[in-house]
């Protein structure tokens, strides 16, 4: 599996691609802004305040992580954002076969 | 100056001086907590959870470096918590007259 690094994305591909992209930072980050509030609301004592700045520089690593935009590993971000629920594979339609092939591959492996 | 590193702390002052360091920790996490749920909730795009995420960052910097409680540095201490209104000066009752002075000479040298 090649993992597309090296394959071409067409200018209609990468329309598609970047708005998947964005709709599932748009839901990942509303839940986080909603869940977020929901850990400020219910802080009691000092160290929840700690554990709320844990919670965030946490996320805030893996999110800038997650959401990398680059064509070469576009595909494996697909599947992992497929994969964790932020991102339905029909909103990938209209990239190649072969690339939708590999999203799925992936997912295939993930699932296991 | 000397500000009192190299004082003697009696078990009576060492008593007055832990009530008034944990009251103004106290205070100022109380403070803290309320202000982290208000900015919580008053997000509402992703960058307001990443600053929110630099606010608790350089909180948390400042509240470690700032809660010595060291006898070493304890004089200082409570002086930049009167400044800053976390103390008052009457809190210190109790401890010897050189320290008070001590105290009030910082403060001084703080209102300039």
């Amino acid at each position: 599996m090649t993992l597309g690094m090296n394959e071409r994305w067409s200018t209609s591909e990468k329309q598609v691609a970047r708005r998947a992209f964005d709709a599932a930072r748009g839901r990942e980050y509303k839940q986080l802004l909603s869940q977020t509030r929901q850990m400020a609301d219910a802080m009691q004592e000092p160290s929840d305040l700690w554990r709320l700045h844990d919670f965030l520089t946490e996320t805030r690593r893996e999110i800038d992580e997650k959401y990398d935009y680059r064509y070469s590993v576009l595909i494996v971000v697909f599947a992992r954002l497929i994969h964790e629920g932020w991102l339905s594979l029909e909103e990938l339609e209209g990239l190649s076969e072969e690339k939708l092939a590999e999203v799925e591959q992936i997912l295939e492996l993930a699932r296991q």
